[in-house]
């Protein structure tokens, strides 16, 4: 019975001498460590209107929604948070789950019908892929950005109906995906589309509207858009937009939605601000794609191998597992937070640095930390 | 290609003539409905220390956490609050998860290897069932609270690792499961428990404890507890509580841990001050135990059917879903805030009100409630 614990006890241990173990190191409100890790692309998190306008819904709702959307959970704030979105995003309309996760789970499940093929681009985040194994759906992982691979899928299964499944931005290395090609392919094979937008949304696209909408994509009655509450928006949370029948039948039969906790309504009031900051935000994203293309740059000009950023993420390749590690943990020492991303977070076998850009960090921060990245590299 | 939409509309019709439907109604801040619906059981989501907390950490961390918790998102308030919970469940540690449903979805996973056989209750909550089903591994469902059959199914697999998964207090008839009973089961076969306390933890137990304290089996090496942040607490979030070798291998390899934004900063903190004041309680506990005896008084002397509650879950027996949602609807037109529970939400083809106790409401408004429930049964 105390076996279990001695074989995680091992498991560990094998992950210790692969230099994969992961720890939690808590950050104190006063830390002054520079943030090249956080996905608060924008500065929004901490934006003084964001956080009154949550205040505010704090004191008037209480802490917690007390219960699922469907019983207890909605409140004005949620719906006002909904109808902004939709609005922002350029869809009918949208709905808000407690995460990101939640919501791709649920969008996954939503989209699969009998004989439904899922065609999962192999870069997908951790959320998209268990979205697609929960769904029960035939599942076919495609190289990575691949379009011929996706057009292949499709042809390969004809009159069933299928669903493309991607990111926009992707997570680990920042590229964008061929939005347009995909959904041309989609199309062409009466395929739907799902776009995860959670790096993209309030970074890229017109007003901030996302990756989605900058193709073009977002009112299409054949596309899904998903993303987070929390990266760019400063909250928590994430969404489900798309065609009205959709988000309708979500709210009748999707189980993440239908079962779950709805968000706080302070956090979908302090999000609701921070969208129409980030709708008028155009400084900083040209700041943010500024200091990503200065970032590249000086990483490149020190010899160190760097990915070409589509929007705030950008990836730094390391020899390896625990020299990840190590460059990571001498950052934090020096004063800057990076993210340290091995295998099995890696979409390959390559251990990176992931280094986000916070267009609300000073600027003389930002520079001295990738000093001090190009100083401790490996 | 709009034929998705079209199908989607036709299956909402049919939903609709089986009086299925359901839809979202926002409430406002400063509704005058009674509660008897959320699952704010001791009423400290509204709790002027509980925002006080949530405020205070709001304006110290920013609103979102704005990474996951491996890579940003810890904060000093995430584990002050693990370790306040662990403290109280009486388990080695605690791991703070952004929804509970991500916290049942992560420890199932977690708890399964090769060959594991997961032994799930009828009424278990959706996100077991999903936990099950995302875990890959074989899955037996036994009769509702049957320790007879939870034994058979594990002497049916002799010499495979196995999981017994159970609710404690079951979210739609507020019935405990037989908890003792089924952990001398499952230890005497070598298998584990896992026991969501959702609607127990700071309802049940000493000093509001849970269910799994109360039985005696919180600090045991073979039991895992999960928990919302979300009920009692009167937050978000949920919890994974037991060894710290399972509560390591979480850290380590929870998908649904890693790969999601952290719980908000501030619902941490505010959460951590509910801790506090549930441990606190009793006298709350008191008031809770003595409304749902009353209700089920009041509710049986008018000839319903009510559920014997364990703790703040009552279950009214409706004619049939069309009828539970206008007697809902009835309420909430005089005021009163009911859940209405139809298939497939319900564990069996009954539909029904389901009622929650909120120890915070004031009498008088309560036992107003009861006579409106009475008055507009169908």
């Amino acid at each position: 019975m105390a076996d279990w614990l001695a074989a995680l006890d091992r498991r560990a241990d094998l992950r210790a001498k692969a230099g994969l173990t992961r720890r939690l190191h808590a950050r104190a409100a006063d830390e002054t460590v520079t943030d090249l890790a956080g996905n608060d692309y924008l500065g929004l998190a901490t934006h003084p209107e964001v956080t009154a306008a949550a205040a505010r819904a704090l004191s008037a709702y209480g802490l917690g929604a007390t219960g699922s959307r469907l019983v207890r959970g909605s409140t004005d704030a949620h719906h006002a948070l909904e109808d902004a979105l939709a609005d922002w995003i350029g869809t009918d309309r949208a709905l808000v789950f407690s995460s990101g996760y939640l919501a791709n789970l649920g969008a996954l499940r939503a989209l699969v019908q009998p004989r439904t093929l899922l065609v999962s681009d192999a870069h997908n985040h951790a959320s998209l892929i268990d979205g697609c194994r929960i769904s029960g759906a035939e599942t076919v992982v495609t190289p990575h950005a691949d379009v011929t691979a996706v057009a292949d899928a499709l042809a390969a299964a004809p009159g069933r109906p299928a669903v493309v499944v991607t990111e926009s931005i992707f997570s680990v290395d920042g590229d964008l995906a061929p939005l347009a090609r995909l959904h041309a392919v989609a199309r062409r094979h009466g395929a739907l589309l799902l776009v995860d937008d959670a790096h993209a949304l309030g970074v890229t696209g017109p007003g901030g509207a996302g990756a989605v909408a900058a193709a073009g994509l977002a009112g299409e009655p054949d596309v899904v858009v998903t993303a987070t509450l929390s990266k760019a928006l400063g909250g928590a949370g994430g969404l489900v937009a798309g065609p009205a029948e959709f988000v309708r039948h979500l709210v009748e039969t999707g189980r993440t939605f239908i079962f779950d906790t709805a968000l706080p309504p302070a956090v979908a009031a302090g999000v609701h601000t921070a969208v129409g900051l980030a709708r008028a935000g155009d400084h900083l994203r040209a700041e943010l794609a500024e200091r990503a293309a200065r970032a590249v740059a000086r990483l490149a000009a020190a010899g160190l191998t760097v990915s070409a950023p589509d929007a705030g993420v950008i990836s730094v390749t390391a020899p390896g597992p625990e020299a990840a590690t190590a460059w990571a943990a001498d950052c934090r020492d020096r004063g800057v937070a990076v993210g340290c991303f091995r295998p099995p977070s890696t979409p390959d076998t390559r251990s990176r640095l992931r280094l986000t850009v916070n267009a609300g960090v000073p600027r003389a921060d930002f520079e001295r930390a990738l000093e001090v990245i190009v100083e401790v590299a490996p």
